[in-house]
């Protein structure tokens, strides 16, 4: 008989929300998060709150662990890795190994990985953003973990600072780097983390240096025009080519491409809208698995729009940002569609083998 | 007991894949579909292809339509309109009557709405682009007819145009016509159509007038560098303020605000580039079932971006454009996570009621 365990890999929000939906359609569940804590990238980075509805980010995905901790039919195993893994839908065998060094051989039905995103680094390849240089240089991450502890400070000198601005598309659209991709959610992110520290500050001018800015759907007003309008942060289009450090101010250098001529703004912070790249889980598991990727190095889906989650290994699925950049919303619905389609294919299997099981003919 | 069969409302993309989802977990569904054929938009508006893979859209969507047409657990109910509904999760009564007359009344125990998006009306309110002046003035829709007819004209001559222009944001990110939001596939259809001219006519000339590309993800560099580098699609940053006539030539004024200084050039073809607006079917079932809607008008989910689907009222989940503007992955992996979600309310419902049909005294 098949297994109608399913085994999901990443316990970020993807793999939250998949294990609750598989566990309410009534099949169990192994979590397997190599973490110690549940609760993915908005937990380890420290996010302060989530794109675009701001509510905190750390009540929010406790109560996602909190909705599957005490389902009898979710077995979460923290600190655990996928070591090795073979056989087909209804049959995997899979061996996981956790980090005090025990071994255990799962079987399970389906696999359902969710092992996100990494998020790139931008001192790879390129120094001219100054990030390894210049202590008032952060990054997305960097600036979510003050916004967290509410305290928005100049590192160099822990004061408050007077200007701030931030640099999108670090690490996208950038066929030097090879990540030819967007990375899809930078700019509500910066956005929303312009609108906290004019929260913070009121008195700081805060700038957003853009090409495009991709606000689709309802985040263009309510992200993208609450930011201008009701938090006078300033969009300026824009190419910066370099952040150079002058006395104790870092000074931005670039061109304003609406304006069409050079420009030189001195800032106390600048904050790099770092992108997605596929995540270091991603690619193992992708090796391991011997599941496809597709020609940016994220897991490959089969379907095209029409089926955002199935992969070529038949009871293999992938939900968030290890198939691409997606924003939370995107990996919350392919999470929930990759439950339905692991517990259907397992149902589909089981229905198929009961007769056979009574040594039957088969079909 | 409660009632097992879930009722899905609309038989575009996302009803279609929401009746596949329930039917694949088990459960038996009717599909109510006010058209003669079920396809939806992109059956009803002749879609040429479909963004941004390029697939053709009526054996896409012929695809989907086929794959429940013969399982015995899918209902099709066509030229019919729910025209009233009521009752709780498990046990929802709801009225459907068909174009003949007849009426029916269904017990159903969840809803699955996905009533899609309508295009917004260019002449609505404003006249500046000529949409009903002048043949030559289209919107995406009618191009997508004739692209699917693998032959581009000019309207009013019947010969192929040189000179092509799109004008992005038609009805979109719009305050005067309240229309706020961004309807976020427009960018990709538009550069997705800009391809298929280019590769009909590869000496005519493509313009594109857009405020932000808002072409994210993968969309990036399958669709936006592509459009440029293989077919030299134009892209210009500008704001079009009105379509004239002179001549027998169509005049696109307005500003270039990369070049910083007014422009006007002469084309042969201008395609609005529409947004999406709640659909006629969507007010009128957001009335019957007394759904809320969102302050843009679509339905309401209550989750924020940690739950797509949910609704306000217990039982009833939404699938696609119905919610907001949604791009055809949104509408497969929302309409994926309501069919879930709907066959797990119905399953948790029965596994509570089952002692009380016992005379139990029970939860």
């Amino acid at each position: 008989m098949p297994s109608e365990t399913v085994l999901i890999i990443g316990g970020g929000p993807a793999g939250l929300y998949a294990a609750r939906g598989v566990a309410d359609l009534g099949l169990p569940v192994v979590l397997v998060e190599k973490r110690e804590h549940l609760g993915g990238t908005p937990m380890a980075s420290y996010y302060a709150s989530l794109t675009p509805h701001l509510e905190d980010a750390g009540t929010a995905i406790t109560r996602m662990v909190n909705e599957i901790s005490n389902d009898p039919l979710v077995e979460i195993l923290l600190q655990t890795r996928v070591t090795s893994g073979q056989g087909d839908l209804g049959d995997f065998h899979i061996t996981v190994v956790s980090k005090s060094g025990e071994t255990r051989e799962l079987r399970v039905g389906s696999i359902i990985v969710a092992t996100g995103f990494d998020h790139f680094d931008p001192g790879r390849e390129t120094q001219m953003y100054g990030y390894y240089e210049f202590e008032d240089v952060l990054t997305l991450v960097d600036a979510e973990k003050m916004l967290k502890e509410k305290r928005f400070v100049r590192p160099s000198t822990g004061e408050p600072p007077k200007r701030i601005c931030f640099i999108q598309c670090v690490g996208s659209r950038d066929r030097r780097l090879g990540n030819l991709y967007c990375s899809k959610v930078c700019c509500g992110v910066a956005s929303k983390e312009a609108i906290e520290i004019k929260e913070l500050l009121p008195d700081a001018k805060v700038f957003i240096f853009y090409i495009d800015m991709r606000m689709y759907g309802f985040w263009e007003d309510q992200i993208y025009w609450k930011a201008q309008e009701e938090h006078k942060v300033n969009y300026i289009r824009g190419i910066v080519t370099e952040v150079l450090r002058r006395g104790d101010t870092l000074v931005v250098k670039g061109e304003d491409t609406t304006m069409g001529r050079p420009m030189e703004v001195p800032m106390d912070v600048v904050i790099l809208s770092v992108g997605m790249v596929p995540s270091v889980g991603t690619v193992e598991i992708a090796k391991i698995l011997h599941l496809p990727r597709e020609s940016h190095g994220f897991l490959e889906t089969i379907g095209g729009p029409l089926d955002t989650v199935t992969t070529a290994i038949p009871g293999i699925f992938v939900a968030g940002a290890a198939a691409g950049p997606k924003d939370l919303e995107d990996s919350i619905s392919m999470a929930g569609t990759a439950a339905m389609k692991a517990v259907s294919s397992i149902r589909r299997l089981m229905r198929q083998s009961a007769p056979v099981a009574t040594g039957g003919g088969g079909e």
